[in-house]
């Protein structure tokens, strides 16, 4: 825990890193958002390939630094794929990242995101809502779905999912959150224009896999939390007019950001340690 | 019929309704359209889901408020789900809406686009080939396709395809065209660059699907057809250089559209009554 | 061969010519790439479509011009669509273009590639890693795979591909080349910024297709890569903060593609000779 990232110079030496490195970023992802989150990993400086075929996920996470999936428009043969790429994830040592999609909105969602939890992912990255039914599903408790919760109200269930899971959590909205169960970490960023540009959130799933490639689970989810907050708040800036060109804008900020794009548009603190 | 918005106020007031109320729209549709119809969805005030498991559409139309079904990528298991949606949307009275994209293509598409459109679609949203295709083969009678048919052309089919089926016809092309059979609305708006950016009309679609949540079918496909005509010609206006920016200028427009816009970028008259 | 285009008049007439007969081209593709094949394909001039059911691939590539296919997201039945897609348009004599997309990344994507390979592709379009992958896979010998090797590396490798194929073979690089086997083309053109955005490789495949819709495959491969890489030059320029805008620029530069831009920003030579 004392090598969670406390200050933004730790988020831009993480940058710097993903980088150096150019980790090659393994996605079995929702159709809405593979391009918007092909297009924010090339920009960070990873590489990224979408593959979902069972036939080779378990040959692909292996010449991948690491694996992001997320269960938007999730499908039983996906759901398969998913599994798999994500067991041999483990058995190799790679991190990967688990986007609970609408865990809540139905049975199915629910269940498939909650079995998908309990195989040891480094990183569950979802939004107030969902971190708060995963976290009852997955038996962590929690105080049910609220579509409208704000992510501080989701504080102690991605706590306890944490603990469950063996995961980091991170929870993000207005203020969004990275938690190994101990130490909690508050990453200010972002804009509120985000949310109305489609799979924003699940680019940052990504984007968490990417550095999680070159760094441990909580101090990767808050750099990837710092970085593309900044990067966002960047973004948004250059959006008068409303979301239309957020997507282009973001990726052209991910692709420049720097410590001065991160010391003006994002703050990290420690929030608690346990 | 009379509850038919007959000008541009009944637009704006429907469009104040959306945006008051975000409908839930769950969308099964295409692979190409999915990304611009999500953003186009949030630009307006609606919030989008794209849910197509067969394990989970029934319970998410029934937490949703409208359903948009879409044909563009086809495949068996989905148009399972879209029969499985479809059918429980009628069932709860919810309205959905369907897009036949490329009925008269292959034999394969128009029989499932005919399939569905007898499944109680509370409005139909094509161009004017598909609609004069699907009127045929829903034995609603037509003169065959013809893909560089006008709107004006398939005036004739959109009606009989009403009465035949129960559902508004919209008809969309240089003036885009809605009716129950009975009384026929003109809308003026749009412009020529839209046919040069993919799934522009997927999106009017599912725009149109986020209209019928809160308007009847009639006064909600002109409500769409005014409100997406408005802000295609706006956004065009910011595209000298040719279609590229086109849906992100789209999204801005959606997102600003206010009765300025309406007034000089629209006009809704009722063509006949029958 | 003494019909390829050896200079940039012809990648002129080329475009001319595919800009008057619209052609309409069919793709089965990945899901990353879609929409911006279909934006490019509508910017450049042509018509396209993504129909990928088994129950319909063989109807729609009978009223298509071309088909382009694309590996990139495989799985067991779009790869059955593939193959019958791909002999029914020997079968018609329609032209068909491959992109072996990652070939040489797992066991399963360079069979599917070598197998698709042997299928008459007129065109096979990939970077240099996939053409020396796939050389060797199609058993035309090739010395392995190298994730960093420039297109002058795989020269060789596509010489040998499209004489075991009889394709025409274009590797894309800093240097783009086409070759049948015998003549070698090169093209300058592009911009290291290209790379950066998803897909763009995948959508000049399918702007491939469109023009072997209306030249023959040395004269397409060798035109759709100057008008591509002229589009992507001027496109770059316009994108001074990084590839968010990239795509949006690519479509209004083949929108706008004359013979001011490709001799600006494209030059074609006949390398050599066999």
């Amino acid at each position: 825990m004392t090598e969670a990232p406390i200050d933004i110079a730790d988020a831009e030496a993480a940058l710097a890193a993903l980088r150096a490195s150019r980790p090659l970023v393994h996605n079995i992802t929702n159709y809405v958002g593979m391009t918007i989150a092909a297009n924010a990993l090339l920009a960070v400086g990873a590489s990224p390939a979408m593959v979902h075929a069972v036939e080779e996920v378990e040959d692909f996470i292996a010449i991948s630094s690491s694996l992001a999936i997320n269960i938007g428009t999730l499908s039983p043969r996906w759901v398969d794929a998913m599994r798999l790429a994500a067991a041999k994830a483990v058995a190799l040592g790679k991190p990967w990242v688990l986007d609970p999609v609408g865990c809540g909105a139905t049975p199915y969602r629910t269940g498939v995101a909650a079995d998908l939890a309990r195989m040891k992912p480094a990183i569950i990255r979802g939004n107030a809502s969902e971190i708060m039914s995963l976290a009852g599903a997955a038996g962590a408790g929690g105080k049910g779905v609220d579509s409208t919760a704000s992510s501080d109200a989701a504080v102690d269930a991605a706590k306890a999912l944490a603990r469950a899971t063996g995961a980091v959590v991170a929870v993000t909205g207005v203020t969004d959150y990275a938690t190994d169960g101990g130490t909690l970490i508050a990453v200010e960023g972002g804009h509120e224009l985000m949310p109305l540009s489609t799979a924003l959130g699940c680019a940052l799933t990504a984007t968490t896999a990417a550095f999680a490639a070159v760094r441990p689970p909580l101090a990767a989810a808050a750099a990837a939390l710092a970085v593309y907050g900044a990067a966002g708040a960047a973004a948004a800036a250059r959006c008068p007019n409303g979301p239309g060109h957020l997507p282009a804008e973001l990726c052209d900020a991910l692709y420049r950001c720097d410590r001065a794009m991160l010391d003006r548009h994002a703050a990290i603190r420690v929030a608690a340690i346990a």
